[in-house]
């Protein structure tokens, strides 16, 4: 058979096309869904077949998606072998998982190799994250897949004995203490070479907020070199293949809207293990709208982070923050970005909110400096911030990764009123997210929401509780529309 | 957006495909496994979404796979609304079963609902099928499960008090009770409308064996006349919608390669139900290679069987047999079909485990007329087989369905030799199921295995194990190849 290159993206999995009366089909007795080998010039590939009675494919021909295409690298006509493949045998392994049992670090590995180099279909592929979600793994199997996945990828190394980072698990929008936390910890000197993810269902990620002041796609040697310069960076981490499984389990995990215990602490700290970090402080914030709703279940949560940091060889500590509604007043990338910069420049109309939040993560990744003594993290990074070492630090970053013209925030404006006079009584996270997605973020950086009163705060009858920005009219529409449908959003008492 | 039709099979998926580059990818924010829902003339289907960038599709065009495209059933070019699809709310359902909840009769309708009006993804319905996997369902959530299958798709009725029906849970080649079974009850006088499957990875399945003999596709009308006049038939159940959601579940459960018992209970008795069975016998093989290894393991089985079938107001008796190696000496169609022949015509070279185990299971449900003595079941069907009603009865439904020219054994023959004298301590279940498709079975209909040497009986060296029957050399030698590489097949003591 030869090959057919067949531009269709199939996010991340490989589909093979053949005609329905060609030859292998009928001797072979492939039909839609087999799961096929292409072999030729010692390269191989497995995929799901799609059967077609389409023109587009000579019954001589084997399409592959632009996925296969990438993968397999061999130019269009190349005459290449079709055949069953080997079974994939670490599928045996899941339906080990599925019946119940405990499976060993060794089982971790293969699953995991046989992920990265895809040789799972999305059916396999889904049944591994749900058989190893809620409850279903023991502690020490969320170490071996942890380790597997640092494995199976890239790995930075600093050659310094400290590396300090910082995550979020995310829930809360806003909260960009990232961008504030980090020029304060290198400005203090120590080594934070901050790789971050783009969005995937939040407004914002920190890569996209950073974005609307500098680049943030840099090569390694950019990344290092100023990283020894600075101690610091604000990159985004999807430019190097840190725990490249992790990015694959996405793919499943995003439809489900699944974000289980052990996968996420695996999915965490093997990126952060893969990048060289030594200490790390996770940020769990704990709120009836965000990830982690009760304390009971965030102290169940740290526990588990710092018991499979340790098993990793990574200094694990998880601080439970506030969760209960956003952080800062902009959600979506350039707002976000104007909040960063009030923090940074010291500016009275800053979010004191963000400003707090930052410095209480900032001091306790200074006081993982053993020189620091215990408690006196928070005072050395308020000084940091206050005596402008931490925004110089942070202009010498954007010019050092490029500066861009800062993104201003979209030009349509549609203002929310508040319905009463009152208190603010709740900022529901997951409504104000999905409001902000609607405007455009982060897709348009300038698109999301700015909070202009936040829970506790005293509102009088039409008075504005926040803005919506958009580049686009239907977006404007889209967002307007959303709020209307859902008052609860911002729930005045 | 204007309806194309792609040609593609991608087996029960709706996929659709967008360019890239069409205002709809840009405006609306879809890409790769975004869903997406079609929506003209008050149809409308929810697909998973591609993104092209292949001249196969205009920028205002939207491309449907043939299942999509059949389902909509609109002609090619018509006008057509794409939209973000309201979520699939039932899919909470399956993430609270994920967090191992239990979940209610309600929560099985809305899912089963959903997988039928194929509105779940395969990545969904994966995550559906794992999560009541082995252990994680109640077994009254079995009953939901099932009841809602049942309810789900057409039901047949055939206005009788009693209507009889027998179901293997597989794992066992040969075992082709069902067409012995079937001729003597309906020659007793019970009603016993039987349909069966093709197999799905098995070489045969009793509705390939019996298109050995005859017709398997009958129309419901046909199916009712015969069973009227003949009180049994021996069809295909491909032809009716019966528990429609089960033949989509498949199509994740194969490439897994799961039979969790709370499927395969649902399963079976929902389409038992929805078939108008009133009373069902079920085989359950228990041996090393077949699939329950354990006794304890079917005693659980059958337990759990009739639990859900008194449920479901379906009188269920199950029988715990020998699964030890295949039942009968012929794997595949046609050599199924002439063991199936010679016991009805009481030849006495024909195979004496059929023939028992044909008796046994005929005499249990002959038993369920409440007129029979309990243990007078057997000897009225041995009384049944002997005389010869059951073989003019078989003659009558082959003639009332169809008559086909008889298969004969494929040509190509290969002989397996002992390699030392001894006697036979072990024939494999799955490997010569194996071994039997490789020949061509279940596709060439006169391929498959001959044994002949079972276990327990003695053999010389170089006195032949079993013939293989094919009708391509290529799949001569595949079959051939697999027994020199499987020596453990049939084990010589």
């Amino acid at each position: 058979m030869r090959i057919k290159r067949l531009k269709i993206d199939t996010y991340r999995e490989y589909i093979l096309y053949l005609r329905r009366d060609c030859d292998l089909c009928r001797a072979q007795g492939f039909g839609a869904l087999s799961k096929v080998e292409v072999m030729a010039n010692g390269r191989g590939i497995v995929g799901v077949l799609d059967v077609v009675d389409e023109p587009f494919l000579d019954s001589d021909q084997i399409g592959l998606c632009e996925y296969a295409y990438q993968k397999l690298g061999l130019p269009e006509g190349t005459e290449v072998n079709v055949r069953h493949p080997d079974p994939v045998r670490s599928v045996e392994l899941i339906r080990k998982k599925i019946r119940g049992e405990v499976l060993r670090r060794e089982d971790y590995r293969y699953i995991v190799q046989d992920i990265v180099s895809n040789r799972y279909s999305k059916v396999e592929l889904t049944a591994f994250v749900v058989s190893t979600a809620q409850g279903a793994m023991e502690r020490d199997e969320i170490v071996y897949l942890a380790d597997a996945m640092a494995e199976t990828g890239e790995s930075l190394e600093w050659g310094r004995e400290m590396v300090v980072d910082k995550h979020c698990i995310g829930g809360v929008p806003g909260n960009r203490t990232t961008m504030v936390v980090v020029p304060i910890v290198a400005a203090y000197g120590l080594t934070i070479p901050k790789t971050s993810s783009r969005a995937i269902t939040s407004p914002s990620g920190t890569a996209d907020t950073m974005e609307a002041l500098a680049e943030v796609s840099l090569s390694l040697e950019r990344l290092k070199a100023i990283v020894e310069q600075e101690s610091g960076c604000l990159a985004w981490g999807g430019s190097f293949a840190l725990s490249p499984a992790d990015d694959i389990i996405i793919g499943v995990e995003r439809p489900l809207n699944m974000d289980a215990p052990g996968q996420m602490i695996a999915s965490i700290l093997s990126k952060k293990k893969a990048a060289g970090s030594t200490h790390v402080l996770i940020d769990i914030p704990v709120g009836p709208t965000a990830k982690v709703a009760s304390f009971t279940q965030a102290v169940q949560l740290r526990k588990l982070f710092e018991y499979v940091g340790d098993r990793m060889g990574v200094h694990v500590e998880a601080l439970l923050t506030d969760g209960s509604q956003p952080i800062g007043r902009g959600v979506g990338p350039a707002l976000e970005a104007r909040d960063v910069m009030q923090v940074l420049r010291c500016d009275p109309d800053a979010p004191q909110d963000l400003l707090d939040k930052s410095l209480d993560l900032a001091g306790r990744i200074i006081e993982f400096d053993p020189a620091v003594r215990g408690g006196r993290g928070r005072a050395t990074a308020e000084e940091i911030l206050r005596n402008g070492a931490a925004h110089e630090k942070m202009l010498r970053l954007i010019a050092a990764q490029g500066a861009r013209e800062p993104v201003r925030p979209g030009p349509l404006v549609r203002e929310g009123l508040a319905a009463r006079t009152g208190t603010v009584a709740s900022v529901a996270n997951h409504l104000v997210a999905k409001c902000a997605k609607l405007a455009g973020a982060p897709v348009d950086l300038g698109a999301g929401l700015d909070l202009l009163k936040k829970a506790g705060e005293a509102v009088r009858e039409g008075e504005p509780l926040f803005r919506v920005h958009a580049e686009h009219e239907a977006d404007l529409g889209f967002a307007w529309d959303y709020w209307q449908r859902h008052p609860e959003m911002i729930v005045i008492q």
